[in-house]
């Protein structure tokens, strides 16, 4: 199969969505909806709503009654970067080549930006405007899944640690946790959260679940790599700020080429967990080796 | 009826609950958890948890059902006055007569602990924990609800058009749309939840929401009042922070007189929308009335 061509379609697809889902809005606080499209439109490659969506043609749906949870996905995404570069945290200046939401809007601003997205993903999740509607018992699972990946048992617990163990000297368990956490677990929830919404059956969702550690932790690690080996340019964002900041990451604990290794391991154990599945799950075998591979 | 006594014993039964929900956690993300409980249990009032079980009580409901989302009300309120409190938003070191959460975990953490309540909120509404569950579609309705009255629709769009106003000179339009979207929104959906999850009809669940709506633009006069003839003890923040900031409220926009003219207007308003309910309605009459007598 064509990846490229599927990623393109399947980004349109979402990007067609998250503009009818969060239209520019008149009145007084059309300057929040500015703010939150900024960032949600800044040119992100929506990879956790094309894992939603090939999570669900996976199990044999065809993804369009996923949508609004996908899209939900992106928002989520989107709200956790907005914090992540504020002054308190990371303090920076820079998001796919773009000025980040406080140096557009200002602090304050950017902050509600955030919190007006991770709102909205929940909002967004109980739409139920497409044809071949999600039983509502199901959607109430996904929610929960999706908030505990994105909440103090994930995300948000994955940054505490980071933040924590910034300048500290950290050992490797710890940074798992936090790739673990911070990233990985909402990319699990993306392609888990598909599957389920397609009413993939248990032994699928477990599969999916697999995959979906694996790959989120490889993907990690291949940000901390393009940190080491990507330039600022390609990265649409500062190159070095791990060393900078002094980060412990998978390459300054074990070097590049046992992180390397430890990736393709981790890409071998999701391939490995799709073997349940027919052709229906290409496009997330091509998505595991793609997620190394990507230079940005 | 005794409305403390009433009061009383709705707090201790929300207390409760929230110390099950959001228990203390051990492993590495153990301070995220650490700072989301020290403001949920710096001594609020639980005034909108209280409101939803007392909207589901009208409506014939024991409320049980309804504890999940009552608490999650609270956790969205409590992580707007973290976020409020930041140094980036209004910089206030008092909350309830204790340090806010930021003077105590550092701006990040505080940032985080906003975000984490925010997110456990709406796994907390998927709970069906609770004898007598609710039916999932009423409840993604219920969802859809909270999230509109806490995005930018409601909650943060009011934050955002506040930020906008200070020091700005704006006209009586502008205070009432942020009074109605940043206290108002959350506290309306806290009584319209609790009638939707008690099966309440179409015309109680109309009838709570010109309730609600008045109850909410009330409470916030009443703060603007409080910020004025208030005293720091009493309040357990600082008082006379409006006028500090020059944030235009009701009182410097018409005077105390007519504020409270217009308060007890709202509150006229609410009682007559509970004309068509019967004796299980007394508790929203006799908190109608509170919130304008209330000190602090």
């Amino acid at each position: 199969m064509d990846l490229q061509a599927y990623l393109q379609e399947r980004k349109k697809r979402i990007d067609e969505a998250l503009e009818t889902y969060l239209p520019e809005i008149e009145g007084p606080a059309a300057q929040a909806v500015r703010a939150m499209r900024y960032s949600l439109f800044a040119g992100g490659k929506r990879l956790r709503p094309i894992l939603c969506l090939a999570g669900a043609e996976a199990v044999g749906s065809d993804g369009d009654p996923v949508l609004p949870v996908a899209c939900a996905l992106e928002l989520i995404h989107t709200y956790s970067l907005i914090h992540d570069d504020l002054p308190v945290m990371d303090d920076d200046d820079l998001r796919r080549g773009k000025p980040t939401s406080h140096k557009v809007f200002g602090d304050a601003m950017a902050l509600l930006a955030g919190d007006g997205l991770l709102t909205e993903a929940f909002r967004l999740m109980v739409r139920q405007d497409r044809p071949g509607r999600t039983s509502p018992p199901v959607l109430l699972n996904v929610i929960g899944l999706i908030a505990e990946a994105a909440g103090y048992g994930g995300m948000v617990g994955g940054q505490v640690v980071d933040i924590q163990s910034e300048g500290q000297d950290v050992d490797m368990s710890t940074v798992e946790f936090i790739h673990t956490h911070k990233t990985g677990a909402l990319i699990r929830a993306s392609v888990v959260s598909g599957a389920m919404l397609g009413d993939g059956n248990r032994s699928q969702v477990e599969a999916l679940t697999v995959y979906g550690r694996s790959i989120g932790l490889a993907f990690q690690i291949a940000d901390d790599i393009l940190d080491i080996v990507g330039d600022t340019e390609t990265l649409g964002k500062t190159a070095g700020m791990d060393q900078k900041k002094r980060k412990i990451t998978y390459p300054s604990l074990v070097g590049l080429d046992r992180s390397r290794d430890i990736q393709e391991n981790l890409v071998q154990q999701a391939v490995a967990a799709l073997k349940i599945f027919d052709d229906r799950a290409a496009p997330l075998h091509e998505i595991a080796r793609f997620i190394i591979g990507r230079t940005a």
